[in-house]
C-alpha cells in the first residue's frame, strides 16, 4: 500500500536529481520515507537519495519497491504548477500508479524493479578533504571548464588552505581558486582528482544555485557530492569515480 | 473597396485561429465584417469564424471576397506591438493589400479565391449535451492525453452529470472528470464520441487559456467548440469529425 | 604591457560589434584605449571600432598588437553578470591572454596577428545625405524587408525630405517613408543605394534598439553606420559597398 501527496516541486526536484543518471529507477517505499539508489550504465556517477516522510503532506505506506520511467514521471510532475499538489496512489493489483493533479488523473503503468539495473552500494569512504560551497560556484567553475576541456581536476592546496579547480584544454585553460573566505567551510588535507566533466554537467544541471554543497575530495578518490533538497527533508548524494590523471 | 484599421492584437487572434487548420483562406468582406470558413484538407475539421466591424478602429466596404497566404499575412502582423493599429486597404486594380504600420508599408500579393479550397457548409447539428468551461482546462486534458495517446475520447456522464475526457494508451491512461461544479454550465445529455488529437492540439493552440468555451457532443458525433475573440466581437466556430471508436 | 579592468557589457558590447562581421581580428593596444578595424572575407562590410580608456575601470599599457578569437572570448565574456568587472592581463612572454571573472581565471592563447586578415582602409567618403534615426527603426525596416527580398534600397527623397526604404520581393513588397518629423535629424540630398540583407542584419544585430545611430548615404556608394557604445565612451562605424542595382 501506497497513498501519498506531495507538492508537485518537491517531487520535481527529487525527480530531476535521479534522471540526470539514469532513465529508469527503484524506488523504495519505506515507512520513514522514500529511497532511491542507481548508478549511470558506465558504473561511474552513482546518486543516493532519500526523501522523508515529512516532505509530503501526507504519506502512506506498509512498505514496498516501485520500478519507474523518470522521464515519463518527470512528464506528468511537470504538468503540474509548483506549488500544486499531487497525489500518488499505488494499484497493487495492476501494478500502475495512479497520479492525480486536480481532477486530472495519469495511470502509469510501472517497471518490473527486477528489470532495473541493480542498486550500487555506495562505499563508505573516509575523504581527507571537505569543501562546503554554494550551488552557484560549482556551476560557474563547471560551465567554464566545459569551455576548453572535458575534463577537470578538483583538488585543495592544504598549504595555502585552498580549493581549487583546474581544465586546461589544448590552447586555453581555466583555473578556480576559493579561499576560505570564499567557501562556506573548508577541512584542508590531501586531494587532488581528474574527472570527467560529462558528468558533473549533469550532476551540476540537478544542484540548485542557491544549495550549500558539501564536497568531499581525496588524491585519486572518487568525489562526493552532497545537498539538499525539499526544504532540508531531503538528501541528495553524488559520487564520482575519478578519471585517471592524463599527464 | 475595403478600408480598414484594427488593433495587431485582434488581428493575430484572427489569424491565428484559421491557421492551425488551413495555410491559404479566403475573406468575406461584408458590410458588418470579415466572414472566414475553411476545411482542412482531410476534410476533418473545420472553422467558421466573424469578425464584427465593431471589432475594428474603423471599417469600410462594399463588399467583396480576397484570397491570403495566412503565414504571410501573420508574419506581416505580427511586426507590430500587440497594442499598434495595423491599416488595410485592398488596391482593386492590382489585386493586392496595403498593409500600413505606422509608417512601413508592406504590399501583399492576393491568391486567386477560386484556386483555394472550397469552402465548407458547416452542418447544422443539434447536439444534446452541451459544457461551458475554460480554455485552460482544455488545454491540460489535451496536453495530458498527448502523453499516452493520439486520440481522446470527450463524453458527458448523464447519471453523474460530468464531463469527462479519456485517454487510452499503450501502457498509461489519462482520465480527467470535470462535475458541474468545476465548470462554468453543463447541460448533461448522451455524449461520447472520439477524436483525433492532432487536430485538437492544433483547435487547442488558437483557445485562449482565459477564453469560455461552448462544447457540444453527440454520440459519435462531430464536436463543436466555440469561443469569442476579440472582446466580444469575434466568434469562432471549430468542428471536428468524430473517428470511428477504436474498441 | 596590457592590464585592464572592464565592466562585462561594455566589453561584451564591444566583441558583439566585431563579431556580426569576422571570427577574428586584431586588436591595437593604444594608450588612450582600443582600436578595431576589419573587413568580412568578401570585402564587403568593414567595421571601425574604437573604446576609450575612458571606458575601462582601469586602463594601463604600452601600446602593443593582439591577435583573438571572437567568438571564444564572447564565450568568456558571457559567463560574467553584465555589472561584474572583467579583468584582462596580457601575459607578453606566452602570448597568452589572462582573463579573471571574480576569481575565476581563464588562460586565452591568442592568435598571431599576421595570420589574420589585413585591416581595410576606410575610404574617406564625403557623404551628400545624412538621416539620425534610432536603432529600432532600423531593426524595423531590415526585418520587413527582409520578410520579402534578399536586397534593399535606402534612400532620401531630396525634395519631400524624407528617408526612405524600399524592398521589393518577387510578389511582394516593403516601404518605409520616415520625414523629418520621425527622425532625429535629417541633411536631404541625393542619394539611393542597394545593399545586401544579409549585412545589414548582421549589422542591425550590433546595433541597440535605443542607439541614435547617424546613416551617411550616396548615389550608389557605400552607406556608413556610426553609433556609440559604453555610454558614449566607445564609437563603431559600419561601411557596407553597395550592390549593383538589378533594374
Amino acid at each position: 500500500m501506497f497513498n501519498a501527496i506531495v507538492s508537485a516541486d518537491t517531487l520535481q526536484d527529487t525527480l530531476d536529481s535521479v534522471s540526470v543518471l539514469v532513465e529508469e529507477c527503484k524506488i523504495h517505499l519505506e515507512a520513514d520515507g522514500l529511497e532511491i539508489r542507481a548508478v549511470d550504465p558506465a558504473n561511474v556517477g552513482m546518486v543516493d537519495l532519500s526523501l522523508s516522510a515529512a516532505a509530503f503532506e501526507s504519506y502512506e505506506t506498509d512498505g514496498g519497491l516501485i520500478g519507474v520511467n523518470l522521464s515519463r514521471l518527470e512528464d506528468i510532475a511537470g504538468m503540474a504548477d509548483s506549488d500544486q499538489l499531487i497525489h500518488l496512489e499505488l494499484d497493487e493489483e495492476t501494478r500502475k500508479l495512479h497520479i492525480a493533479i486536480d481532477g486530472l488523473e495519469y495511470t502509469l503503468a510501472l517497471i518490473n524493479p527486477d528489470s532495473i539495473r541493480q542498486e550500487p552500494d555506495l562505499p563508505d569512504l573516509d575523504l581527507p578533504a571537505e569543501i562546503v560551497l554554494e550551488g552557484r560556484d560549482i556551476d560557474r567553475a563547471v560551465t567554464a571548464s566545459d569551455m576548453v576541456s572535458d575534463h577537470i581536476e578538483l583538488g585543495v592546496d592544504d598549504t595555502d588552505e585552498l580549493f581549487y579547480v583546474d581544465a586546461e584544454g589544448d590552447t586555453d585553460d581555466v583555473h578556480l581558486e576559493l579561499t576560505a573566505e570564499d567557501l562556506i567551510d573548508l577541512t584542508a588535507g590531501p586531494a587532488s582528482s581528474l574527472f570527467s566533466l560529462d558528468y558533473l554537467k549533469d550532476m551540476n544541471k540537478a544542484i540548485p544555485k542557491d544549495a550549500e554543497v558539501t564536497v568531499e575530495l581525496g588524491e585519486e578518490f572518487p568525489v562526493k557530492l552532497h545537498f539538499e533538497i525539499a526544504e532540508g527533508q531531503g538528501n541528495v548524494t553524488y559520487m564520482l569515480a575519478p578519471r585517471v590523471q592524463s599527464d
